[in-house]
C-alpha cells in the first residue's frame, strides 16, 4: 500500500457511523470473509514489545451464549448478536513468557535465536524489574483494550455493528468458559453483527465533549 | 454510509502495512487535514458509558519535545516525528464527574436533564459501588488504550506512520507538561509522521503468534 486507503473525510465518516449498538438482529450472521478480517484485526493488533499477552474466545455454542446472559446483567445481545468475543488476558505474564515469543520472532524472521538474546533480555528485564510500577495483569488488560479498539474499528469499516461490554461478571465467564483453568481471564466482551430494525440508539446523536476540552496543544 | 468503506482484504492489507516505526523523517510534517482526522479519531473513540475519562496533549514546542527525550529513555523519535501526543487519564474519575457528562448528553441530544436522571444514577452507581473491583485510574487507562487503538488505526488508513510508546517516565511528563496540576496523568505516548528512509524495521516481517494460538472457538 503506497497511498492512503481512505481520505480524512472518509475516516471521520466511518467513526461517526459507528455507535454502541443496543439491539441486534438475531437472524443476520456475519459472512465468513468479513469475520475473517475481524478476527485478523485482533491477531494483527499491536501490543507492548509485541508480546500479545492475550487470547480471544469466540463463543458459538448457543446454549452457552444463552447461559452467559445472566452473568452479563441480562443483556440479551450477548446471545442475539451474530458473534460474541470474550477478550481475555493471559494471567501473570512474566519473563517466563519471553522465550516462547523470541522463538516466534526467530521463526517468522528467520533469525538465529543467538542473535535475539538482546531482545530477550530487554523484555525480561522490563518485566522483572520494570522502570516504574507495573502490575502484569493491568498491563496486559490495557493491551487487550487496544486490540478491542482495532476490532471495533475494523467492524465500522466493514459495515458491521458492534458493542463493547464491560457489564459482565468476569469470574463467572472464566468459570463457565473454562478460561481460568487455561490461565486466562476475561477483561472485556464485544458483540458484533447487525443492528435490529428499530434499534433506538441508532439515530441518537453521538455525545462527545467539545474537542478543545479533550485535546490541548502545548506550544 | 450504507456500504462498507473497505473490503475484508483491504482491512487486512491496512493492518499489515502498519508497523511500530523506529525512525522518523524529521523534515516531513503531517498535513493539517490529515492531522484533523487523526485528532478526531481520539475525540470520537468510544469509552465506557461514553465518559471520556481522558485528555490528549499534543506537544508542539520543539524545546519541550527535545527535553522529553531524556525522560523517554532517549528515544529521539519523541522529538523527531511530526507529532507527539501524550494520552492522559483524568485522575480519580468518580461520581462527581457524572453531572458534567449528563449535561453534555442533554445539550447534544436536546433532552431535558430531568429525563436523564436514570442514566446519571446508573453511572454514579457503577462508579460508587461497582459490581466488581474497579480502580478508577486503571479503568480510565484501559479506555485510553482503546482510544490509542483508534488513533493508530486511523493513521494506518491515512498512510501515516506511528509508534506507541510506553517507555517513558510518566511522573516526569506530568511535571514538565503541567498535567499533574490539571488533574491528569500520562499513560501512554504516540508519535506520528513519516518513516525515515532506511528505517530498518520497515521491512521486517510482522511477528504474531499463529491464529489458533490466540483465537479459540467455543462450540
Amino acid at each position: 500500500m503506497n497511498k492512503p486507503a481512505l481520505s480524512p473525510d472518509q475516516v471521520i465518516e466511518t467513526l461517526n457511523w459507528r455507535y454502541a449498538t443496543k439491539a441486534f438482529d438475531p437472524d443476520r450472521k456475519i459472512p465468513d470473509d468479513v469475520w475473517h478480517a475481524l478476527e485478523q484485526s485482533l491477531v494483527l493488533a499491536p501490543s507492548s514489545f509485541g508480546m500479545q499477552p492475550w487470547k480471544f474466545f469466540v463463543v458459538r455454542n448457543p446454549q452457552i451464549r444463552q447461559q452467559l446472559v445472566e452473568d452479563s446483567f441480562n443483556q440479551t445481545k450477548v446471545a442475539e448478536a451474530s458473534h460474541l468475543v470474550v477478550l481475555a488476558i493471559k494471567k501473570d505474564i512474566s519473563a517466563d513468557d519471553v522465550p516462547d515469543y523470541v522463538d516466534r520472532v526467530s521463526a517468522v524472521r528467520n533469525v538465529p535465536k543467538e542473535k535475539l538474546e538482546g531482545l530477550a533480555n530487554l523484555i525480561k528485564g522490563y518485566l522483572q524489574e520494570p522502570p516504574f510500577p507495573l502490575q502484569p495483569d493491568k498491563w496486559s488488560a490495557k493491551q487487550v483494550y487496544l486490540a478491542l479498539g482495532f476490532f471495533l474499528y475494523s467492524a465500522a469499516l466493514l459495515g458491521i455493528d458492534t458493542c463493547a461490554i464491560e457489564g459482565f461478571v468476569p469470574a463467572k465467564y472464566d468459570e463457565i468458559l473454562g478460561l481460568a483453568e487455561q490461565g486466562y481471564s476475561a477483561v472485556v466482551l464485544c458483540v458484533a453483527g447487525y443492528r435490529a430494525e428499530g434499534d433506538q440508539t441508532a439515530d441518537q446523536a453521538k455525545v462527545r465533549y467539545e474537542t478543545d476540552r479533550v485535546v490541548a496543544y502545548i506550544d
